[in-house]
């Protein structure tokens, strides 16, 4: 391979699972990244990508998997994110940069940037692509091409770092805005988090309605089916987004609620032209994204 | 064709869109069915159905349509079905069966069912089937293989037309289940009305979100429009079912609002076991539907 176009020569993932593999496939498929090293608390899954060619060598610990790395990628669960950066420190070469994929940039940047030693950088970052399916045999190199990631930088955020994060992600296909954390957490509450707790709350709801002495979800056809998909989704995930992005949810909770009580009263006046109204603009909406 | 199998000699349509004319297709592939006539609005739509072969002619109104038929199926709007039945009693043959494809059974029956002349005999039905496709082009032979098909008779209902409606859904490949109009009506409340009501204002709620300059819908990724996909269903039906079975959609929107505002405070108190709790117990419903 020729370093010419070389963006990372050792990139270190922690947590290769689709995220993490796809990310790790898509650069060496790019040919931006000179050896990749993995890092997984799942032994099984780390020789598995190790197996498929996803990394390069497996590390046995953070310690020795961020060793002489100039990038490091976080995508491990949510809430361990700054839990992970206090623990690979002090292993991190100079001028490494840490980022990550998780779903809430808010408390993990705040959390990380003031951890970092002089000299090292972190850069935020969430791909905002992903499926239902986990794991490294889930991930393929084409997971990102096409879609957005969200990149966010504070005003304290090195210019260089930052360009070698957003170069990464455009190598891996996608297209790169720069956005406030805070203002990041705000629109993934609004079009990822509140859906999700809108179809929890609906399954739960409808499995909790007791009028009828069997199982009314028997009766649901393709399309409760796939209108509650995303209620399959992993708890453990959800409850950390949650807590990590609470006031974004509650905030997205509560505009939802406000919106939902109007079409209550138009349901219980019977107002027909205002029902179709509010059914034809959210029809207007919902078609200029498909 | 072989008379043995038939059930219905003269079958009249009205309305040869996806459920009228997939249930026409079904019929005469089973082989229970003599002649089809159909009834259609759009007469380009009729047209088409003819040159289609999905019925074998075409009349031009529903007095001629329904002349010597023994079984008359509506797919026409649900609020319009009993204007239609009253329109169509005039011509109907001694014997004749009313039966309908409507999503709302209540007020359907209670008003239907009283206008019958002795000797003919209204059933009211709904199967539970569908696409977010329209017109005879829509409408294929299998689209009610191993679905379920409600029917829903009354003290008053004639056994003999009861069995014959179900022997015709039988035959087009559905599972018939028999209940009552008003507890079908809250069952499609739960699984249908509630989820497209949740999908409208969860749409509007997003789009109305002001918080930023651009519009925020086009961030979302493939699980935001897999979720709101039926926000694009039609208007005019979804205000007709929404004022038809207000009753029913009211109950369940409360129903579902009160699940929705304990997750909001298991949210707001920071509660990491009852959110997880909260979301596994939905995961669990929604797996066991897959």
């Amino acid at each position: 391979m020729s370093m010419s176009g070389v963006i990372v020569r050792r990139l270190a993932v922690i947590g290769v699972g689709l995220i993490g593999g796809s990310l790790a496939r898509a650069l060496r498929r790019a040919g931006v990244v000179g050896e990749i090293v993995g890092v997984d608390l799942d032994r099984d899954n780390l020789v598995r990508a190790h197996e498929f060619g996803v990394v390069d060598c497996g590390a046995e610990t953070l310690a020795a998997g961020v060793a002489g790395a100039d990038l490091v990628f976080l995508s491990v669960p949510v809430c361990a994110i700054p839990a992970v950066v206090r623990d690979l420190i002090p292993h991190l070469a100079p001028g490494a940069i840490v980022t990550d994929g998780g779903s809430v940039k808010g408390e993990v940047v705040a959390a990380c940037e003031p951890l970092m030693p002089p000299g090292t950088h972190f850069v935020g970052g969430h791909p905002i692509a992903g499926t239902e399916h986990s794991g490294v045999e889930a991930s393929f190199a084409t997971l990102y091409e096409g879609k957005r990631c969200i990149v966010t930088p504070t005003p304290r955020t090195d210019v260089t770092a930052l360009g070698t994060v957003v170069r990464l992600w455009e190598a891996a296909g996608s297209e790169v805005v720069l956005m406030d954390a805070e203002k990041h957490d705000r629109l993934v509450a609004a079009i990822s988090h509140l859906p999700h707790m809108v179809a929890y709350a609906l399954v739960n709801a409808v499995e909790g309605y007791d009028r009828f002495e069997e199982g009314i979800l028997r009766y649901s056809a393709g399309g409760f089916r796939d209108f509650t998909r995303i209620a399959s989704s992993d708890p453990a995930m959800w409850r950390d987004i949650a807590l990590m992005n609470r006031e974004g949810v509650i905030e997205m909770m509560d505009h939802f609620a406000a919106y939902f009580a109007t079409l209550r009263s138009l349901v219980a006046a019977g107002d027909a032209d205002g029902l179709e109204r509010f059914f034809r603009e959210s029809k207007e909406s919902r078609d200029a994204i498909l």
